[in-house]
This record gives C-alpha cells, structure tokens and sequence, in this order.
C-alpha cells in the first residue's frame, strides 16, 4: 500500500564492524562505547562470547555510517586490544520519526512517535525521563507512563 | 568426492535481519518469534548484549527467505519497539534430510537423518518425543534414547 | 519408597563463593578455574554480568568442600583481581554411582551411571571419549553414542 | 510507616536449588522448566555459564517452597542430567496484589495491581493479553496499552 | 600464618538480594543500579536469564550491608515491574586497603594497594583514570599503563 | 597520514560462518573449537542466544580464510548437530605485528607489539605466561606485568 511505502526509509549505507575481545577488561567497555558514539556510530555494544581455552571474551559491534568506518576503526585500534577487526556492508531500514513535547505533572516530556502503517509507536525518550524521576523521586516507570497518558489524552481529542 | 557433493545443498539465497531491543520487556518476546516463525522465518531468536548508558538488552536475528525480507520487516516494526533494522544477504547450505518413524515402547518417534559424507546424523524431532515423553511421565532424554536405540537396530540390520 | 531413600545421598557441608570481576581479562580466567580445580574445588565457573558504568563483566563461583574454602579464599585472591568475596553455606545432595567401562570399536569408554528411582541414568566420560574421537578421526558425539549402544546392549542381555 | 508494612508480606520459607548442566541439549531445557512448574516451583530458569574445559553451559535455578523441596529434587535427577544439586534457605517478600479485570477494544483483560507505599504497581497479565494480541492482529504492547488506559480512566474518575 | 591472618577481613554481615525481572525494559535498568548504590548497595547488578515460555529476562542482584537491606527491598519495589523478592544472609571477606597516589605525564592518578601474603595487589581506581584519558586524548589502558610503571618505579626505589 | 596507511592491513578475504545449536550439550562444544582452529580457521566462539520453544542454545561462529570455508562447513556438519549453515564474506582489517622477547624474574615471555598511529599496543602472548605463572606459583598478571615491566624498560632505553 501507499501508506506502506511511506512509512519507511531504505538504503542507508551502513557498516558491521566485529572485533572479539578476550584481554581487555570490562572496566573500561563502557569507556569505549563513550567514544565510538561521540565520533558518531550509529551504534555500539558487546555480546558475551565464549572463545578458544575456555575464555569468556566478549564481542565488540559497532554500526556505523559507510564513510566513517576508517574513523571506527581508528577508535578500535586505539582503545581496544585488538589487533585485528572485520567488517561487513549492510542495508539499513528506519521508520521516519516525529518528536513531540508532552506536558506532565513531572514536566515536559519528549516523545518519538513513528508510523508502521496503520498505527503509531510511541517511545518515551530516556534522557529527559530519567531526570524527571530523579527530581520527583518517582520511578522512571511513572514518568514514561505519565507520558504516554498525556499523549494519549491529546491524541484522543484529535 | 562425487558423494561430498551430493551430501550438500547450496545457494539459498537469504537474510539475516538485525535490530537492538533495549525498551521491550522480555515477557512479550517469546510471542514475536512466534509470529515471525508463523509467517515463514527460517529461525528468529535473541542475544543478550551489553548497550549504551548501562543498558542491558536483546539483540534480535530473523533468518528469512530473501522473497519473505518485507514482511519479517513489517512484523518487527509491529511488534518490537525498534525504530530501525539492519540487514545483510546470507548464503546457506543444508544437508538434506530424511525423515523416518521408529517404534519405541512409547510410541512413534519421528527421526531427521543427514547424509554428511560417510557418517549418517540423526537427530529426534522434538515436539512429537515430547508429547510422547509427557504421556508416559519418562524424561524426554528417555524417549530420544529410545528412538536412537530403534533406529540403530533397524539400521544395524539392513 | 526405600529405593528411593538410598538413590541419594545429603548432608555435604559445601560453601559457595562469589566474587566479581570487572577489571581482569577473560583470557586469564580459564587459568584461574584450574587453579581452583586442582585445589579441590567441587567446580568453579563465570557468569556474565552487567555491572555499574556500563560494564560487562563476570561472576566467579566457587563450589567448595567447607574445609576448602579458606583455600579458595587465598587462590581468588591471588589469582583474580577482585578485593573481596561472599560466601554462603549450601547443602548437597548427590546421586551414588557407579563407573562401568564398555567396549566399543573406537576402544574402552567409561560411563558414568546414577540410580534415580526406577530407572537409571547414564552418562558418558568426557575426556576419555574425546581421545578417541581424536585418535579416529570421528565425532564425540559418534563415540558418545557407541558407547551408550554398548552400555544398552550389556544390560539388555542382562 | 503503618501503610509500608502493610505493604509487604515477609516470612515464607523458600529454597533455591541450583544445579549445573553442560552435557544436556537446551532444546529440553524448556521441558524441564514446565515440569517444575506444573509441580508447583515458584519460578524456574537458566543463566548461561562458562565452565571448565571451555565449556559453555547453563545453571538451572529452582526456587520453591520448601515443602517441596524433595519433590523438586527428584524432578532435576529425573529431567536433567544433573548427578548433584546444591540448595540454600532463602526468604522472600513479596506485595500483597489483587487482580482487576477491564475492557479494552480488543476485550478483557486482566491487571495484577500491588501497593507499593503511596503509590500502586500495575502489570498486564500475560496470557490474556497475548491471546487478544493474536486474535486481533495487534501487537501485544497494543493490547497492555490499551489495558492500561482503561485502567488509569477508571481510575482517574475513583 | 600471621602476615596472613592480617591480611584479611572477615564477619561483614552482608545480605544478597535477587528478583527477577521478565517485564521491565533494560534501558530503565542502569537507572535502577543508580538508585540502589546512592542509596548505600554495595554492589548492584544484572544477569541474562531464561524463563518460562520463552522469556528473555534479568535477574537482579543487589548485596547490601544486613541493616539496609529493608531500604533496598523499597527501592526495588518502587524501581523494578518486580512482586517478590528473595534474599539470602552472606559473609564476606574484603581484603583491606590503602590508597596512593601516583604521578604521572597525564596527571595524578589513585591506586588501590591491597596486601594478599607476601605480594601486593595493585588496581588503578576507574573514574580519575577515564577523567584523564578523555582529556588527554588517549586510551584508558595508557593512563592505567603509566599509573602501574610510576607506582613500580617507587616502589621499586623504596 | 602516511604512516597511518602504513600501520594497517585490509583486504583479506574472510567467511564468518554461523550455526544454531540447541541439540547439542555444551560438553563438546569446546572440543569443536579445537578442530575448526587445528584446521585453520581464524577464530571459533559461541554466543548464548534464545530460540524458540523457551530453548536456551548456541550461536556457532566461525572466521575463516575463504579458501578454507568448505573445510569448515564440513567439520561443522560432522562434528555439531546442525542441518544448516549460514555464511557471508567480510573484510578484514589487522595491524602489522611483531614479536618480541623480554627476560623477566620467572623467564622469557613474548610480547606481540603492533604499530597503531603514534603509539604501540603491546600484549604478552598468553600461553608462554601461562607456562611461567604455574611454574613459578604466581598468577598470569604477574607475570604479565613483569614482562610489560621489562619491557618499558627496555623502550625507555632506546
Ligand atoms: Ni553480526
Ligand atoms: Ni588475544
Ligand atoms: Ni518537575
Ligand atoms: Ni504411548
Ligand atoms: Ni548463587
Ligand atoms: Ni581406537
Ligand atoms: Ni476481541
Ligand atoms: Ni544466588
Ligand atoms: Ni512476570
Ligand atoms: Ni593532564
Ligand atoms: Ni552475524
Ligand atoms: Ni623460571
């Protein structure tokens, strides 16, 4: 359908990069995943592995944008233990987003709202939630569920 | 070996689908494979990862028949929270099979068989060895044996 | 039931020790449960984990004899980078067994065998049926499976 | 606070039985959840592991009332090929809950609703949802939302 | 022996919290870490577990000193989707420390210095280490790397 | 920069082969890593994914030259449980390397150096340490930072 076709947006060039990890403490992962999204992968993250002479390891993936893979590369070099990585092209689908600002009764909050035919999906973004419950003293629960409320009040008045 | 060559089939052109699920609660992921396997994925299935900002979560994979890539789609965008999917071309080989009924004192076990060169792999279906293994309160364990003990016996006698 | 009484034995004083690791490498950790292995330790094991900041990491278990535990205390001490560890008293209970050999074309394997009620349980040992499977060029799983033949054929005539 | 112990109600007796199983297939594994279950486990899982000898594995964990301990026991020696199981005292508090149905579009569905201090704690229930998921067409997170607006309306006018 | 008797420190009354999560998303999860360390846990953190019917979940363990081990129970209420949690008395033994600093090209960095027997065991603290490698432009293991040489050169002096 | 291109190898062809595993025990799983790296594959390491049917199991993954990919499907076959494989072709990006012996307290151990932009990455080969750290009753790190010790030594010398 139409409505279908609209709906989504195909053909992005994006890079896999793999590198396994078996010398490196976990310590400092979450140092490396800082630095990988800074320089603007898409994304990055680790699996729990289990490699050669009984090591538990884990792998690395970062998903990144075709014309910055050198640069990824350079950061895995850099701060990981790796002496060699791999990678892979792949084709990348995303649902067009909108953002919307919802007002609650612990402040305002954003939404991304994406449209998958028919129907709509509505994530409550983190960042703000989170603040919001430290300074309420709420749960991040509350805050997202007061979020989706208020969007659904709205939504339901349209 | 001409027989090597037989024992193999190549070519399947198909698709690994990747996407991150940080914001879905576990509780419902059960039900998304159901529905991927339902609309003819080969397998759907999910890894834990380790994502940004301390983030635990589940990396889903969708193995699909390229012709059925739109649709795995459409079915992830659906039911997961994601708001992006990657994906690459695989190629597949598979042993071909047989499939074989033995008697065991339970019942009829149903039986996979690969040829993989000289040596034959079997390998007893699970969901009948399950019903059977649930009727006659034994262990699943002893109705596989059953079966594999069935089966050598025929197979030793031919 | 009585044969029920004697198929297990309880009552074993064993400790559990836990310690987490953050800051120490996968590669090493394998060196480490042999330390522990060959120090008495019942068995010893990782967990992945996610951990504060973002960080993967494991959980070490020790599974102890009470009387070792001040041992393993000293060895994940010296031996892992953690600055402390718990430990928590567990009861065990086991099944008697028996050790049997059966001859198969690949050689002698042993089997480890357990009463459990009625029935009995039977398992095949790792390391000698590794061997084999190396020294002929064929599968664990091939070794693995002759033997249980074996085992099946002894005790049918019996 | 009067209204905080009310809250929680604390004191059963209950054991966690762990056992480690690295020489059974995790296709059955599901089977044994649901054998403990049926016989009345509180819960019952498995956590991946790394063992000796580079063995990946699972640790089965079994929580139940003590009474039932044995039972318990039994079923592991039974299902899995465990020849030890290891067990520890535990206790549990857990929220006094009450079960609320109400009307969503796609039906009725049932809340599970616990007091947690001044403010209320409110799941879907599973099996309901999912089974108006499926007859409807819609994703489970379609039906727990609608569940929980209907909810938050009944209540709002309280 | 004395040295070694010194060198340890037993009798801590800790407690070991566990819930299992099966309907919370992750993302919320490191925020839960968050609140249960403010809060005086000594350690808080997450392992991938699998539950009935297919359930991708976490189990969630907190070890906290015995006297805030209610505090910790309230916390996980108000910040996890959990009903019940279990928890279980544990000892400890912590090996004591000193702290030292370091100089090195990037700045002062702290060490924990701990003794175990005769030999020391030395850890370079996290957050003062990652605070200088980011300004420095350089990986965290070279900032970890110059804190270890300067530490060995003293003490190599000493 | 020019010594930037100078510091990295790209172009490998490489095959990063995957198999499921959920019908095979974790027993033997390290016993096929040993294969597929006798035979010359670049890595061998499994990854803890959930399938359906609640069934706990196996990620097979295998990196291997491309000239070698037939060799490794064939293993696969014979010595896993799996009816399929799946494989893509990556690149490859690795650091030019050199080796290097320094004398320590406990022995020679070998380091691995590569050249990354300005600085170099040093990592001691784990299985000479190994051999050191048991002779001599310390741990691997030990001797690990004796070698890195002598080695910046040495560096700082010339
Ligand atoms: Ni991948
Ligand atoms: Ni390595
Ligand atoms: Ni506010
Ligand atoms: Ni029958
Ligand atoms: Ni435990
Ligand atoms: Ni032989
Ligand atoms: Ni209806
Ligand atoms: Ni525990
Ligand atoms: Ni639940
Ligand atoms: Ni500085
Ligand atoms: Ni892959
Ligand atoms: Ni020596």
């Amino acid at each position: 359908s139409p409505s279908h076709k609209e709906g989504r947006t195909t053909g992005d060039e994006i890079v896999e990069i793999h590198a396994n990890l078996d010398d490196q403490p976990g310590e400092g992962l979450g140092f490396v995943i800082g630095k990988l999204l800074e320089a603007g992968a898409y994304d990055a993250y680790f699996t729990p592995i289990y490699m050669k002479k009984g090591r538990p390891a884990y792998q690395m993936t970062v998903i990144t944008p075709k014309q910055k893979c050198r640069i990824m590369a350079d950061l895995l070099f850099q701060h990981t233990t790796t002496f060699g990585i791999r990678y892979v092209n792949l084709k990348r689908t995303i649902l067009p987003r909108t953002f919307k600002k919802v007002c609650t009764k612990f402040g305002e909050v954003t939404l991304k709202i994406g449209m998958i035919k028919s129907s709509k999906k509505v994530t409550v973004e983190y960042d703000r939630a989170a603040i919001l419950a430290n300074q309420h003293h709420v749960s991040l629960e509350q805050v997202q569920q007061a979020a989706l409320l208020a969007y659904n009040k709205e939504d339901g008045m349209a």
